[in-house]
C-alpha cells in the first residue's frame, strides 16, 4: 500500500486523539477551580472563582502571544531562549505534502491547543496555595509573567529540546515541567505573602482552618483524576502505531492505578496518624498519585504505578504537617501536592525508565526548581513593591470576596464569617 | 491503494468524532443546569433543576418524533419545511456500499445524535431567562413546541438547505440557529411573563437579586466551556482529511481563544464600570466569547478569535445593563449572551471569512429573529391563555420549589427566604 | 491493499475509542459520588464521599490484583473460575505480529482499563444504599471482596465465557452483570443493616428524610447520563468496521433516548401520583432509563429505545415506594434504580434482539441475583461479626463524618443537624 493515500485518516486521528486529550486538560481548570472553592472559607470563595477562570484565560493569552515561541522555537541544547511572538500560521499541510518518513503526523494547531492548557495548569496550580489573602490583581500581573515568560523558558530547556533534554533529563508529561514549577512558583509567592492571621498561634501551635465546602472538593479531585488521562495519555503525542497505542493504554492504566494507591495510601496513613479516615488528606493522596506518575507513566508496570503514586500519597501526608510546622501556610496544599511529590515522581523515574539516570533527574529537580524560584520570588517582589500582594488587615477579616468582587458565594447559606 | 479497503476505518474514525462531540454537547445541559441553579434564588433552584433535565428529555423525544425530518428532510432552497415523523433506519450502510465520492463518511445515527443535542442547547439557553416565575408545565409545552417545531424550521433554513443556506448566510456552529433562536424565545417568553416582583422598584432602580450558589454557576460555565469544543469542533463535521482535521484542531483552538477574550474583557469592563471584578460579569464574558466564535471559529487567526471574543465580552457587560434599563428581567443573562453576542457572531464572520458577506449575514438575524419571535409569541400566548405561564404572587413570594417541585434544594442550609 | 499497512491506524483508533470510553466510565464514578453526597443529610456528606473514592481505588487494585484474572482467564463454559493474580504483559503486539484475522485489533491493557473501571461503577452502586449508618472500614472491607471476588466470577460467567453466555444468556453493558449484581450486593448489606433510625414510624408511617444537596444530586444525574455513553458505547468494543460504527451511534442514541424517556415517565408518574414534580423521581428515572436500555442498547429503533426507557421509568418510582413499604431503607433509591430496573433491562432484551430468549435472560437474572445475594449475605456477614457494619446510635444521631471523618462538609453553613 502507498502510505500516501493512509495519510489522511492517521494524521486525523492523531489530530482528534490530541484535541480531545487537550480538552481534558482544559477541563482540569474546573477541576482547580472547584478543589479550591471548597477549601477556602465561604467569604474567600468568589475570589478564588475568578482567579481560577481569569488565569486561565491569561494564560490562553499569554502563552498564545509569546510563550509558545519560547517554549518551541528556541535553539537545541539552549538555555537562553529566544524570543518572538505568535506562531505562524499552519504550515504542516504544506509539510505533510512534502512527505517523508519525518512528516508530521497531526496538526501544529492541535498541538499549540495542547501546550497552552498545560500552561494553564502550571498556573492554576499556584492560584490555591496564596488563597485567602493575596490581592487579585497583584495575582494575575503574576499570571502574566509566570505563563508568558516564567513556564515556558524551563519548558524549553526540556520539551523544546533544551539543555535539560539534551542531557538526559526526562519528563514523560511534567511532573517536573508542570506540577514542580507551578508548586515552585507557588512556594515563592506564599514565603512573601505570609500565612492567613490566625492560622499559626503564638507557642507553635496549627489551627485547622476548615474549607466551607468539600462536596465541591470531591468533585473536583475526580476533575482531575478524569483531565489527568488527557494529561499523560495525550504526551505520548501519537496513537497511530501499535506501539503507541499500546502505549497510550498503559498510560491510562498506570495513571489510573497511581491515583488508586495514592488514595489508599493516605487513607492508611491518616487513619493511623489521626485516628480518622480524613478526606482532604485522601483527596490530596489521590492528586499525590497522579503527579508521582505523571513524569513517567509508560515504563512501570500497573502494580509498579500503584506503588508509586502510594509513595506520593504517604509523601504528601508528611510533607502537609511538615509544611505547617515551618509555618509555611498553603490553604489547599498545593506545594505538597505538586511540589515535593512532583520531586517524587521526577526521582521515581529511575526507578523503572533504564534510559534515566538518577543523576540527570536530579539535575532537572535543581534547575527547574532554581530558576523558577528565583524567578518568581522576583516578580513577586516587584509585584509586591509596585501594587502589593496581600489585602489589608480588615479585607481579609471580612473576606476578599466583598473587597475584591463586591459579592458572595453563599448570600443565603453563610452563618458565621 | 483501493480506497474501499480504507474506508471502514475512515469510517469509523469519523463516526467517533461525530459522537464524542455529541457527547460533549449533552454535557452542555449539565453546564447550562448548574449555571442556572447558581444563579437563582435557593427557593426556585429545585425548579430550574427540574426544567434544565426535563426539557432536555423533550428535546430529544421532540426532535427524534418531528424535528429532524423538519430540519433535514425539507425541500432544498425552500422557505416552508415538510412535515414528517422520525427517519427511517439507518441507511448509510447500504449508501457506503453503492459507494462514490459522495459516499457518506459517518453513520447517519451519528449525525442524529449530534443534532439532537443541540437542539437540546438550544431549548437549554430559554429556561434561565424566564427563572423564578414561571410555571413548570407551561415551560415545558413551549419547550415542545420549540424543539418540535420553532427551531427546526429555521434550522432547515441555514443547515438543512433551505433558502437562507442558498442566500449565502454563513453559520458554522448556530451563533444563529442555536444561540440567537434560543435567546429570542427567551425574550418573547420574559416580555410576557413579566419582571419578577421586586427587581424594578418604582422610581427606575433596578435591585440586584443575587444568585445563592456562585461556585455552582462557575462549574456550569466551565462546563459548557468544555461542551463547546464538541460544538464547535463537531461542526466540522469531518476529520479524516488533512484539511479537515487541521480545521477541527483550529477550531478548538479559537473556541478557546474567544472564551479566553471574552473572560478579560468582561474583567477588565467590570472592573472599569463597578471597581469591582463582578464574577457574574466574567462568567457571562467566557460565555460571551464563546458564541461569539460560534458562526466562524475556523477562518479566524487565534489572535482574531480572541479579539471578536473580547468583543463579546465587552457587549455582554453593557447588554446585561442595558436590558435592566428596559425592565426586561432576565436572571441568568440568557438574552444578551446568546442574542446580543449571538448577532455579533453572526455579523463577525463577514470580518474573516472572504466568503460572507455582511448582507446575507444581516438578513439571516432577521429571519431567524423575526421567525423566532413571532413564532414563540404566538406558542406562549396560546399557552398563557390555555394554563397560564406566571405562578401566583404567593408561589413567587414562597419560591416556585415547594409551590411546584415539593421539596427545598438545600433544606438544610438556608437563612431566609 | 495489504490489510498489515492498515493495522496500526485501526489498532489505534480501536484503542483510542477503548481508553476514552473507559475514562467516560471512570467519570461515572464522580457522578455517584455526587448523586449520593447529594442525598443524604449533611452529617453523613463527608463519609459517603469518602466511601466513593475510597472504593473506586479498592476496586482498581482488587480488580488488578485478581478480579481481571477470574473474570477473563477462567475455563470457558465453567461456573468456577480459576484463581491467579494479575495479568501478563502486553502480549496484543506479538499476537497481532502473527496477523491473522483473529488478531486483536486493540490494546490488551484498553480492555483492562475499561474492565477495571466497570468493576468500580458495581461497586458505586452499592455505597449509596448503605449511606449514613454504615462503618466506613466495615464497607471498604466489602468492596474488597466484591470487586476482587463476588463481582468478577459471575462476569466470568456471561462477559468471561462462562456457562450464562454458552446457554445464550445476552446482557450487551451490564443491566445484568454490573447493575443488578452491584443492587443485590447492596440489598444483602440494607437487609443486615436495617433502616436508618427515625425512617419508619410505629405505625407503618414512612418519614421523608430529605437529601440536604440537590443541586449536587442533578450534577451527579448528569455526569453518569454523560458517561453511560462509554459504559454502553465502548461495550460495542470495536470501532473499525462500518457496521461497528453504526452500531456505536446507534448505542449512543438509543442510551440518549433511553434516559430521555426514564426522565418524562418518572415526570409524569410523580406528578399523578405526588400532585408535585417530584426532582428526585426524575433524576432516578433518568437512571432507570439508562439502566434498562445497557443490557441491549444496540438493537433497538430509538423509539424503541425510549419506550424501554420509559418503562424503567415508572418502574422506579413504584420500586422506591414499595421498598419503602416493605421498610427497606434505601437512602439513594440504588436498589430500584440498579436492580429492578436491571431486572427489567435484562428481560427487555427479548422484546427487540431475535437472538435472545426469555428463558435464558431469566436464567441470567436467577443465577446473578442467587450468587451475588447469598455470596454478599455471607460477606456482610462475617464482616459483621468481625469488625460490625453499623455505627452506634450516638454516632448515626451525631453524623458519621464527625465519627468516622473527623470533619463536616459545610461546616459555616449547616442549621440544624
Amino acid at each position: 500500500m502507498e502510505n500516501t493515500a493512509l495519510i489522511p485518516v492517521q494524521y486525523g486521528l492523531d489530530t482528534f486523539y490530541f484535541v480531545i486529550c487537550g480538552a481534558l486538560v482544559m477541563w482540569m481548570a474546573a477541576g482547580f477551580a472547584m478543589l479550591e472553592a471548597g477549601l477556602v472559607r465561604s467569604k474567600n470563595t468568589i475570589e478564588i472563582l475568578t482567579k481560577n477562570i481569569t488565569l486561565f484565560a491569561v494564560a490562553s493569552v499569554m502563552y498564545l502571544l509569546v510563550g509558545y515561541f519560547i517554549m518551541y522555537s528556541s535553539p537545541a541544547g539552549g538555555i537562553l531562549p529566544s524570543l518572538g511572538f505568535l506562531i505562524g500560521d499552519e504550515h504542516a499541510v504544506d509539510v505533510v505534502a512534502a512527505g517523508g518518513e519525518d512528516a508530521p503526523y497531526y496538526s501544529a494547531r492541535a498541538d499549540f491547543f495542547f501546550q497552552i492548557v498545560f500552561a494553564a495548569t502550571c498556573m492554576s496550580i499556584v492560584s490555591g496555595a496564596v488563597a485567602e489573602r493575596m490581592k487579585l490583581w497583584s495575582f494575575l500581573a503574576f499570571a502574566v509573567v509566570m505563563t508568558g515568560f516564567i513556564y515556558p523558558v524551563q519548558g524549553f530547556w526540556k520539551w523544546g529540546g533544551g539543555f535539560l533534554d539534551e542531557a538526559g533529563f526526562l519528563d514523560f508529561a511534567g511532573s517536573g515541567v508542570v506540577h514542580l514549577a507551578g508548586a515552585t512558583a507557588a512556594l515563592a509567592g506564599v514565603l512573601l505573602l505570609g500565612a492567613r492571621k490566625g492560622k499559626y498561634g503564638p507557642n507553635g501551635q496549627v489551627n485547622a482552618i476548615p474549607g466551607a465546602n468539600l462536596p465541591l472538593v470531591t468533585l473536583g479531585t475526580f476533575i482531575l483524576w478524569m483531565g489527568w488521562f488527557g494529561f499523560n495519555g495525550g504526551s505520548q503525542l501519537r496513537m497511530t502505531t501499535i506501539e503507541d497505542a499500546n502505549a497510550v493504554a498503559q498510560v491510562f492504566t498506570n495513571t489510573n492505578m497511581a491515583a488508586a494507591g495514592g488514595v489508599i495510601a493516605a487513607l492508611i496513613v491518616s487513619r493511623l496518624l489521626f485516628g480518622k479516615s480524613d478526606l482532604t488528606m485522601i483527596l490530596n493522596g489521590a492528586l499525590a498519585g497522579l503527579v508521582a506518575i505523571t513524569a513517567e507513566p509508560l515504563t512501570p508496570s500497573a502494580l509498579q504505578a500503584t506503588l508509586i503514586g502510594a509513595v506520593g500519597g504517604v509523601l504528601v501526608v508528611f510533607s502537609i504537617l511538615g509544611l505547617d510546622k515551618l509555618r509555611i501556610d498553603d490553604p489547599v496544599g498545593a506545594i505538597s501536592v505538586h511540589g515535593v511529590v512532583g520531586i517524587w515522581g521526577v526521582l521515581a523515574v529511575a526507578l523503572t525508565n533504564p534510559d534515566a539516570s538518577f543523576g540527570a533527574q536530579l539535575l532537572g529537580v535543581v534547575c527547574i526548581f532554581a530558576w523558577v524560584f528565583i524567578a518568581s520570588l522576583i516578580a513577586w517582589g516587584v509585584i509586591k513593591v509596585v501594587m502589593g500582594v496581600r489585602v489589608t488587615e480588615e479585607e481579609e477579616y471580612e473576606g476578599v470576596d466583598l473587597a475584591e468582587c463586591g459579592m458572595e458565594a453563599y448570600p443565603e447559606f453563610t452563618n458565621k464569617r
